[in-house]
């Protein structure tokens, strides 16, 4: 018999609906105690789901989260699951009243035993960069928790404490626990999986523990958790992965000889390697995003313009994958402008995905509204996309869809998009994506469909063709943008990596054409700020990743 | 002679504008020498604008900041201006590397003399609630930077420094300066005029030290600074105030004896109060902020819809005073639910504005798409709002005005708008005005023209009628909402007092409506998310005030 065996949980918890996170918290402790575990992990906030952001300035919420976690463990106990040690994490009031400002919460973890909260745990470390803005809404805490479950020492903490040096973490020297639990709400970001697994085996040697890894799972506005749980032993050696974008619950043992080793459950893998294609994770995480954000927020369905073109070629595909081709409504909806492709393209995608599809021509809309307005130029081809979004939002009023918006990150970083036009939607399914790898994303999903015998959803045309936002004759998007790996290219080193102008130049780009991207990314700000959300897939994603005043004289030279 | 003549200047910069700053800057300081000053103090950030936001991780901007610095004070001396103290706000990378996570500036005030920065604060206190994301991006400071001026000791802060305890602030204790130079952004808040002085004059007695108090003037995106800058004496009594929402230079004498008072110098008032009135205040702002916003983005002119409601006709009004007639473009978009009086008290207040005015009527678009969609119900309605908004971008596109969206703090709250249809627009100068204020404020406004003996600008019909979206026949805005007295209480108790459901219903509403209410704000999340941006006026401000989840399950009990 082991001395510990202990359940690594990652679930999909909903922000807000305590009442249903708990029971799949429920859920997997009663899973736990039948295949005889004594030790359950869940991730960070799992009872109110993750991030709640100003919602931990509601001290109503707070308190209605610390009642729940007092009502689940007299419930476990009631259960015959009381002695059973759970960890979850939630909010709770800071017992010393207020932090700086608004903060009245800290993040916490509680131990549950017998029917009792016996522990519970502050994060120190507040991520307050990229996406988080935890300083904003918690009070830090400052001690390690540490417990005993069958005489082995265990001691917790919260997902930012072991990025960071200082703290609690450092108080692990002299806690010497054997095993060490860090509850996570980690967001996916492309290669981000392996980055955790070297931190976590080098927490594991440093301080001679073993370290269980558990993160949530889903899709939470911008953000999807990609789970991918992790256990290390005390020599830095991964002994147990969970799957990536998948509830799900693994097990091991601690020895009595202080070993650990990976218990394969009915269902549970022992050792996932982590996601070895960059593309197919990138591919899951968008999946899943998608498919939360539509869940989760009550949609029965989507509607998106099908242009024949790849960014939503791309869109509809990803949302088959996610919610099945019943729930996804396509529109092909041309002009005079539009070419015969268009229309085919998009109707042979309709088929291969086996999704809805109808045409809604915009010509007699545009036709009233060029010449009652007398339009001509950009404001005619912006009335064209304009038309577009009436009828797409209209058909979502109508009918109740989730309009979902096509635009990729290349477009939305130059504002080459019609804001209220194509730009209309409450999702944007590849808003983090550069055109470059939408492409990527396309072969990469037509391979895996070929591998499988099956047909590939994503026509060949949509993928060989120029890109064209057919708003004029014989219009393509080179006309207006450099050529898409070098805008690319140049967007990452001025967005992502922040480099200054001159830099970008030295890095072999010229001038002028440096000089104009990074024009058309700073006047397209304010479209931006009015833009759908969608999934963060990268270190620096357009939201509340990246905050740059819309008013902004700042040009560099 | 006094020993000092401090000079307190507040500027109106433009974020990243920083040669223009600085040419304001010296500016000031050329009139305060010629005013014989030897002491110039400006407002936080006044070289590069504020909030800077994420430009401040970028290094490349820093630098331009610091370099900026050194070569204003060669500058100055070789103007034959390096005698003068000056004291000016502005970022400065980290002397010791970065902070916790992006932050690797510091949010600096240097002291230049003699063509040199003989000293550098670095802010302690970094405001990281409400608007503000200082510990994103800023690396504190610890320690109080006091110098002499003719052997008069002057300590230096800023900001929310003195909104806080402990810090650089305890240690003037021990500095004992006669004078404190406080540099501030704080932006305008209905009644914050009044907690200023009361916080700056509580600083003065506690640390026995004149306080001058300078803050910025001008609109930056959501925020409006409101200047009314104010220097208070050793016993806490206001001896000069600048006036609020416009730049401006005033002087004071410190004296041998320790004294200090107020030189009236050409162009500036001793003394002013305290804005005496609330909505004198809050319209000013509102000018303020929608002035800024269009000039700073290089906007000549603006276009909005004239509906003959009380909104549209407030926000008219609010740009004629802040941009003159000439640059004001309403449109008239009746449809075939159009009452007679929306018409013609729409040319009305065009007429008493002497704004420009056309008509589009949109009955020929509505029908085309009514008819190609077979919309009836909520689609069709929302289609009417959505025509006018292709019209309205039509010809913002067409002739480069910024569009300006009318909706209020209530619509955006209960989600009563049109996503892509009335609520396209840059700039929503009354989003944050509760509907029952912006009848104050028109009512205001008209008294206000009448007491100077001129027309009122804003109909009386369009005041006194009953607030309706006409797009069904006979609709008023009291089928769908409680009446707006009822509402903005609700409103005000849930948003910004945080209430729970409980307390609202405790507070004398009935439950059903409280929970009617709740269930609007809540929904209306992903709306807000991609609404435009509007000049914050009270405590809790839409957007980056109040971060709340989109996806949110959470329903009080």
């Amino acid at each position: 018999m082991p001395k510990v065996r202990l359940a690594m949980a990652q679930t999909n918890p909903e922000v807000g609906d305590i009442s249903a996170n708990l029971e799949a918290c429920f859920a997997a402790v009663s899973a736990a105690a039948a295949n005889n575990a004594n030790l359950v992990l869940f991730g960070e906030m799992c009872v109110t789901g993750y991030p709640i952001e100003d919602l931990a300035t509601r001290r109503s919420f707070v308190r209605s989260a610390e009642t729940a976690i007092d009502d689940f463990a007299v419930r476990l106990d009631q259960a015959g699951l009381g002695n059973l040690h759970v960890v979850l994490g939630h909010p709770a009031l800071a017992p010393n009243g207020t932090g700086d400002h608004w903060a009245i919460a800290q993040n916490c973890a509680s131990v549950v035993f017998q029917g009792q909260v016996i522990g519970r745990y502050a994060k120190h470390h507040l991520p307050n960069y990229s996406v988080f803005d935890e300083y904003r809404v918690f009070v830090p805490g400052d001690q390690l928790l540490t417990f005993e479950v069958n005489g082995v020492v265990c001691s917790v903490l919260i997902c930012e404490d072991i990025w960071q040096s200082g703290g609690p973490v450092a108080q692990l020297t002299s806690a010497k626990p054997q095993l060490t639990l860090v509850l996570n709400g980690s967001p996916f970001e492309m290669g981000k999986q392996q980055t955790r697994t070297q931190l976590v085996s080098n927490l594991a040697t440093e301080y001679n523990t073993a370290v269980a890894y558990v993160n949530l799972v889903g899709g939470q506005d911008d953000l999807v958790f990609d789970g991918a749980s992790l256990l290390v032993n005390r020599s830095g050696n991964t002994v147990q992965r969970l799957p990536a974008f998948e509830t799900g619950v693994g097990y091991a043992d601690l020895n009595t000889d202080g070993t650990i080793e990976a218990v394969t459950a009915p269902g549970a893998e022992s050792s996932p390697a982590v996601t070895a294609d960059l593309l197919e994770s990138v591919w899951q995480a968008l999946v899943l995003g998608l498919r939360d954000y539509v869940n989760k927020n009550g949609f029965k369905s989507v509607v998106l313009g099908l242009s024949g073109g790849i960014d939503s070629a791309v869109c509809a595909s990803l949302a088959v994958d996610a919610l099945g081709p019943s729930r996804v409504f396509g529109v092909s909806l041309p002009s005079v402008y539009s070419s015969d492709h268009s229309k085919s393209d998009a109707f042979d995608l309709a088929n291969r995905l086996g999704l809805h599809i109808r045409t809604e021509a915009i010509a007699n809309l545009v036709q009233v509204a060029e010449s009652q307005l007398n339009l001509t130029g950009l404001a005619a081809e912006n009335v064209q996309a304009r038309m577009r979004g009436v009828i797409l939002m209209a058909l979502s009023n109508a009918e109740g869809h989730l309009t979902l918006t096509t635009g990729n990150k290349t477009e939305l970083a130059v504002g080459y998009s019609t804001i209220y036009g194509d730009a209309v939607g409450g999702y944007a399914p590849i808003k983090d994506v550069a055109k470059t790898m939408v492409w990527e994303l396309a072969r990469w999903r037509n391979h895996q469909a070929q591998m499988l015998g099956l047909t590939p959803p994503i026509p060949e045309n949509s993928i060989e063709k120029p890109p064209s936002a057919e708003l004029r004759p014989d219009q393509v998007d080179q006309d207006s943008l450099p050529e898409y790996h070098l805008l690319d290219r140049m967007l990452e080193l001025y967005i992502d990596e922040r480099l200054a102008r001159q830099e970008i130049i030295d890095a072999g780009f010229d001038a002028e054409t440096v000089d104009r991207v990074i024009a058309l990314v700073d006047n397209a700000e304010w479209k931006r700020r009015q833009g759908a959300i969608g999934p963060k897939i990268t270190g620096m994603a357009f939201g509340r990743d990246r905050r740059m005043p819309i008013t902004n004289k700042y040009r560099q030279k």
